[in-house]
């Protein structure tokens, strides 16, 4: 039997549930992986916690750095979550000399690559499993069991709160506030949403993601990010009578022209199975030269699930500390370039609010035209009461630099009042 | 740089890509993981597969024994499958203190156990990705990144063939006769079809899951199999009108009374995600108590899906070998009973040929009444011109005991000329 020493930094809904994992399975770890799991020091700034969560005082502190100190602790848990605090527990925990388990993609996003160098160089690991989709084996599978594969792509719905959201705004007819607010109500939204509903989470995870596939260094600053705060109940509605789902994908694509990498509210036919994602459950969809399409499937969100990631990680980390393993090195090897958005080539939606005179689609499709992009359909609403019209083009596939170009001469046209909507369509 | 080298013995499909992989990706693995992997020595008895796949002369034997007895071979890769030869191979392969990669599920599913410890007593690696689920990782997530969960089910597709032909036989109308034709036409199913028609594949699979899931030792004569041979059109299209898809389901669920594993076709709602998994895809749904549901999904045949998961393994075992790292033990301690398939309880599905006379459904009904198994719906179809009725009931959850004494009672009416179908129902 090897007993491994933990310490927990960070004691909120996951931390809560890595606890619970730790001490109703314990005597389960001991018997499968003959490993004595301990829990020998835990910090958090709330000190409330430690009686809520039924900890001995003697191993609790408010001081991460005491845990990050202690000679006993070999694994350190991570979940203080952000790019501040975390970061220097992180640093100093690897200075110390410990192992280091982290749910942390913010963290990863922007730091990953130079603590990972620094883990590698003192052959001490750092994972990071429930930092994207939750409690879905995801980053392990990448790293480990598709290795013989180039990725070609990368791709998925990676934050349950936009999905949740998207998805009662399409069943249930619900406005981007009713859903937000309910989310909220339901704790899947923080008070403050930015994070999930401006797509940073999303971007954060998908820059983890096309890292490894890629074996590159994807930051998130370099991920273009559109969330669904602009979203109208007008367009999911549209786009259900057209066949398709919106979705907050998330994509990384290897291209020519460098990595396309980004998240934003995308047009996905109803048939993918993607589109059937619904909830706070995540889905990443992985294509690979000899594997063809796998997907990874389940509850993106939530104690539980973040929890099982985290613990899983943990005994990973432990058994290769009772077996003195070295750690198999960062394979951040290749230079690619993220290629810029402008340069993206897909199909698009548009939804403007025009006058209804006549002419006024002759001069619009000239615009179009004169950009050379062709239009796969055009459909026109019923006249308000104030004149205008509402008209919809989907067009086939375009450079987005000529879609935008398009957009700002028809923004001048006196005819057009407003372009109410942009949403990226992929066939996929 | 280490240079790792391997043998490879059995040149079919698999190994055809598992040698397209290592060829045409050799400098990325040089590039990514630090592994110059080398094939030195191959074996098939069809010498003619030497120059069709381009391999040099000077490497190539028609005798297996001579790969496994190569002294420069560090990783031997047995694609032979079935329980002779290449339990052998594996066997003198393990003796010679060779790490093992195979895809052969009859082999695990039978000699794995032993031949497991054998390899852990030397600490070496035997591993089996590519046995179940094609190129999808599902071995190597649940032996790690699920760790931290107590496993209640492990389900899903598992033999693309019979997916294939069921797929067919719901969409297209197709019989079962036509459905194999087609199948064997396209390649997916054998000449002789048992293995995968009568769920024996299937079985193997399930086997190799539970026994990794459940930390216990589940062989293949321990699942009760029951293949797709008798299934009939006619319930694949009552079974669409009544809201269900017919699938050939794996099973292994912690009771009670022990481990329920089983194969065969089985009715699920068409609206739960397995539903859609269609023609030779695959797909495991696995439910544990900190995740909630994950599910794998991806192509379940074909040589290149089957070689990534080998190729993938190969690279783990040559990342093990060029590091020193010791192999994480086996970990079947638990001792589970199977609990026998006549203490099932499900939903039964049950059509039956009847003479419509005045009185049947009473004292068909009665049967059911005596052995307190209640009925959720009955329905009745059109007379035949030999005055013939058909018969459909479906049960509430009743164990399976009484259902077969149900059906030996029906079968003893006169009124009853046949039990056409027998097909269990799954809520999932």
């Amino acid at each position: 039997m090897h007993t491994v020493k933990i310490g927990l930094i960070g004691l909120g809904t996951v931390g809560g549930g890595v606890i619970d994992i730790l001490s109703r399975h314990h005597d389960d770890f001991c018997r499968h992986f003959d490993l004595d799991l301990r829990l020998v020091r835990v910090a958090d700034r709330n000190t409330k916690r430690f009686a809520q969560l039924g900890l001995d005082p003697a191993i609790c502190t408010d001081d991460a750095f005491a845990v990050t100190g202690d000679p006993e602790v070999e694994i350190v848990i991570e979940l203080i979550g952000g790019t501040g605090v975390a970061r220097d527990v992180v640093v100093a925990a690897l200075a110390a000399g410990k192992r280091v388990v982290t749910a942390n993609k913010a963290l990863m996003a922007t730091s990953g690559h130079e603590l990972l160098k620094t883990a590698e160089a003192q052959g001490l690991e750092l994972r990071f499993e429930a930092s994207v989709g939750g409690g879905i084996p995801i980053i392990e599978p990448l790293k480990h069991a598709l290795t013989a594969n180039k990725i070609s792509d990368v791709l998925g719905i990676v934050n349950g709160t936009t999905n949740y959201m998207l998805t009662n705004m399409a069943e249930r007819g619900l406005s981007y506030d009713e859903a937000l607010a309910e989310a909220q109500a339901l704790g899947y939204a923080e008070a403050d949403p930015s994070a999930d509903v401006d797509g940073l989470d999303a971007a954060a995870k998908i820059a983890l993601l096309a890292s490894i596939v890629f074996h590159s260094t994807v930051t998130l600053d370099q991920v273009h990010a559109e969330g669904i705060r602009d979203l109208c109940s007008t367009d999911v509605s549209y786009a259900a009578q057209m066949g398709y789902a919106i979705k907050l994908l998330a994509i990384a694509r290897m291209t020519d022209g460098g990595i396309d990498i980004r998240v934003h509210p995308t047009m996905i036919p109803a048939k993918h199975q993607l589109a059937a994602v619904s909830g706070v459950y995540n889905a990443i969809y992985v294509t690979g030269d000899a594997v063809g399409d796998v997907m990874f499937f389940g509850e993106g969100a939530g104690a539980g699930a973040a929890a099982s990631a985290v613990v899983g990680d943990v005994i990973e980390a432990a058994r290769a500390l009772s077996s003195n393993n070295t750690v198999v090195g960062c394979t951040c090897t290749d230079e690619v370039a993220i290629r810029p958005i402008s340069e993206l080539e897909t199909c698009y939606y548009l939804r403007m609010i025009v006058d209804d005179k006549s002419g006024v689609l002759a001069r619009m499709t000239a615009v179009f035209a004169a950009h050379e992009v062709s239009l796969s359909s055009i459909m026109q609403q019923g006249v308000a009461k104030d004149g205008t019209a509402e008209i919809i083009y989907v067009t086939h596939r375009a450079r987005e630099a000529d879609i935008r170009a398009i957009i700002g001469e028809l923004e001048a046209l006196d005819v057009v009042k407003s372009i109410a909507a942009l949403i990226r369509v992929e066939a996929l």
